[in-house]
């Protein structure tokens, strides 16, 4: 397992805590010069709060750590790729590397996000990306 | 003074408690059936948070005073015209019409928020264009 794996295992952890809760399982974790500073999982429905999102949560966590908005020397690891308010934030918060599990399979939203990422931070995905949508499908699969 | 100038005039309040904490003077105002259920003013400097928008910051009270991240039958007043993150919280509250002061002057920003509230918001924009704009222009003068 290298480093990126191991930081996506521990946001996988993290959107498990989600799928408990009967939440969309996502997770996040915020990572600086090696240590985690930050994690979060989806709660957007049980708080009913819309921008409840993992990454969202796990910003706000690591900006309070931090004591700072800017977020440079980060890395975020997130279970699935970024809706386009969470990839603003981290824009935003010139979070310098993303990582992220499984796709959206949304066509308009993988373009968006890489109109509001493009040149700002680095992107890597489909790390642990079995893991990471076999939870999605299994929560889909249940509600239906 | 019609009603859309009445409630921008309220988001202006709101912009001009921005400008006295020396934050960007952004507000906004979240209206459902004629009445004010939340309202608020920048706060990403004073809280080191990079999500504190006014139009997040309003998002989160109005879901808080709903007990829903639905926000279907709202209205939105912003002074400015918001980033991609707001304008993605915008859509997927379901904010039914948004309408906002002045223009971010950045045409790749429009270009965004146009392609992520696309279908999703009646967008209005112009509103008090000139008190808005001229409250952004003299905090920016004052920085110089």
């Amino acid at each position: 397992m290298n480093i990126d794996e191991y930081f996506m295992n521990i946001a996988l952890s993290e959107a498990k805590k989600a799928y408990d809760k009967n939440e969309i399982p996502v997770g996040a974790v915020i990572v600086e010069n090696g240590k985690i500073i930050a994690k979060a999982f989806n709660k957007k429905n049980s708080t009913k709060v819309v921008c409840n999102h993992a990454e969202m949560i796990a910003i706000i966590k690591a900006c309070h750590v931090n004591k700072d908005w800017r977020l440079n020397e980060c890395t975020i690891y997130i279970t699935m790729e970024p809706c386009p308010m969470c990839a603003s934030a981290i824009q935003q918060a010139r979070i310098k590397r993303v990582v992220y599990g499984c796709s959206s399979n949304n066509i308009e939203n993988s373009k968006l996000i890489n109109d509001i990422l493009n040149n700002s931070a680095e992107i890597e995905n489909g790390i642990l990306e079995n893991e990471c949508s076999s939870l999605i499908r299994k929560f889909f699969n249940g509600i239906r």
